[in-house]
């Protein structure tokens, strides 16, 4: 089993050990929230532990870095200090409680292969036989439980953090992280309806400040960047990490636009074309937009958000946006995007074994067969 | 002008420099992100300002008493530590933010006299002719804004109470009050809808509950314990305020109960039954409904929660409750909290000026004039 392999078990264990803590705590309250309890677990269970994985390797690649350089290697596979798996898994309850708006935002009825939570209490409200409109009842316990679950995060951080060496600088990351997913995604969903009153000139540089805020810095630069902080990264080690972290995560944007709208339902598990019914203007949108002829833009503009799309009609943009080049071109960015971030990973001050991780972790959140 | 009335001047202050500062910092990422500063500002304007008032009354009430212990006493105008009043602030923004998260859960349409944040933002839609569905994603940018109005208040609290001498014990109670509302909300949304499959027996014990934790500790308990905390309060200090804050609370609540029902809208700024169509599960309503007759139970419970009633039907509904003498009932209970408040703070160690405060405090927040 490789270190980060051995890390995510960890970061599973630490989540079910919180939650469990959490759902004591609560059910002395009422027996009833233990509800919520068990929607976190049903959902933290599934997650690939991607942002989990970047504080690990930007703890790691610092500590081992020190290491090397006193000749005092060998730790990586037992991390020296314990905290680092309860930030990580801070990180995942945070992802966790941005999906859970995110879901009921982008009204996903599906989530890591099983209902959203707001389709699972739904099902629970039907099931319960209790009264008054199971719909929004359900959106409302999914805020709610969104917005625990960010407590949740902010408490396993800060209490993991308190007192450290770093500790406060660290917590200076999650913070930044935070907002910027947040701005992100009210720029995302703005651009969803207001696309249309803005200079089409600026629409892919919009597309792109999404892709940055809500994905790049939030999925991939600022994991990494906590967990470097932590272990005190010199600030050229911070650099390095950023100039990897930042293109990676906008190469892992673009490349989940292209499943948005290619992917395999059984893989991505998601329903095909998920995005376009969405109305989402990614990077990709964007690009097939200013590429296609004006018959096919007016087109795709139309049906673009409307979430009645049938399966003809999803092909049928599929093969618009195939056809403008938009595929090649965002591939080619994508290509680049990795790059350019192992050009600034092998500038940085990285042991071997740490560099050799973060380009097989760079290949496995941004290639075709994810 | 009082004190606390120069209190809140300072809160508000701090609250448009706070906003201020964040809305230059998010409108470099983009200009559109102006939208967001800008509700919050208008949001925010209009709070009574009852926890900032705790807040502050909790750290005054430990410093005049120490001030009196040490013959230094006169500091009261000006507190000599100017962060209380960004924790007052805070704590504000904190309370804005479960707001609008209420708002899109109860289905509110007007809060402090203007269009809730969804609703504001539905017109925002309109006036800007932009695309899709207005109610929609007026919900959605709303979810966002309560997300980000959660951040502020956290970077707020944190920085603030940062480096203090008990600034991680303070911290500790800004995060206990979160998670209280969370779980107090949620069992208000799940009392709506599960009463009817749950232990008749049980409902009244169960509206007590929410009350507790939805609006007594959150509301005046732990404002009181943050900000006397924060003053370095003694474990007898602190246990007078708790046996001052839980009570007047939960009279504060049963207060608001009485006006969700009875209200005057003009007062209010909601309109009038606005909890019967909301169907709140409050303790008002759980005392009418063990002394009403079968038939007419059946019938209130028929009606509560159905969001279309109209004028006939609420005032038959305040009819109802009103002649079952539940009304009378939580008038007396009111009363006995508020004097065992007063019985509690009067066996603490504070000043006259504080005990004196915090008694207009008790009267102005549970009485019928409010």
């Amino acid at each position: 089993m490789s270190s980060t392999n051995r890390f995510s078990k960890r970061v599973n264990q630490a989540l079910t050990e919180f939650i469990q803590q959490r759902r004591v705590a609560s059910t002395e309250i009422s027996p009833a929230l233990g509800i919520l309890s068990k929607e976190a677990d049903a959902l933290l269970v599934g997650g690939k532990r991607v942002r989990a994985g970047f504080v690990y390797w930007g703890w790691q690649s610092v500590v081992a870095a020190r290491e090397e350089a006193d000749h005092t290697a060998g730790s990586e596979i037992d991390p020296g200090f314990p905290g680092i798996v309860n930030v990580a898994a801070a990180i995942e309850l945070f992802h966790a409680a941005a999906l859970v708006h995110d879901d009921i935002i982008d009204g996903s009825d599906t989530r890591r292969g099983r209902p959203s939570t707001h389709k699972a209490f739904e099902q629970l409200h039907r099931d319960s036989e209790w009264v008054g409109d199971s719909e929004r009842w359900s959106r409302s316990a999914a805020i709610l439980l969104g917005d625990l679950l960010l407590n949740w995060a902010d408490d396993l951080v800060l209490t993991t953090t308190r007192g450290l060496e770093h500790g406060e600088a660290a917590h200076d990351v999650y913070r930044r992280m935070r907002e910027e997913v947040t701005l992100g995604q009210f720029l995302d969903v703005l651009e969803e309806v207001a696309w249309i009153r803005q200079d089409p000139a600026e629409l892919l540089q919009h597309a792109q400040t999404v892709a940055i805020h809500k994905s790049a810095k939030y999925s991939v630069m600022e994991p990494l960047l906590l967990g470097a902080t932590i272990a005190g990264a010199s600030q050229e080690q911070l650099s390095a990490l950023s100039g990897y972290g930042l293109p990676i995560g906008v190469a892992f944007q673009m490349r989940d636009d292209l499943l948005g709208v290619f992917g395999d339902p059984s893989v991505t598990g998601k329903p095909a074309g998920d995005d376009l019914r969405e109305g989402k203007r990614t990077v990709l949108v964007e690009i097939a937009r200013r590429k296609l002829p004006a018959n096919v833009r007016v087109l795709l503009d139309e049906l673009l958000g409307d979430d009645s799309l049938d399966a003809r009609q999803i092909s049928m943009l599929q093969d618009a946006i195939r056809s403008s080049g938009a595929v090649e071109r965002v591939e080619h960015m994508i290509e680049r995007a990795v790059g350019q971030a192992l050009e600034s990973l092998h500038e940085g001050d990285f042991s071997r074994s740490s560099v050799l991780e973060l380009e097989r972790l760079a290949s496995s959140v941004t290639d075709r067969a994810k």
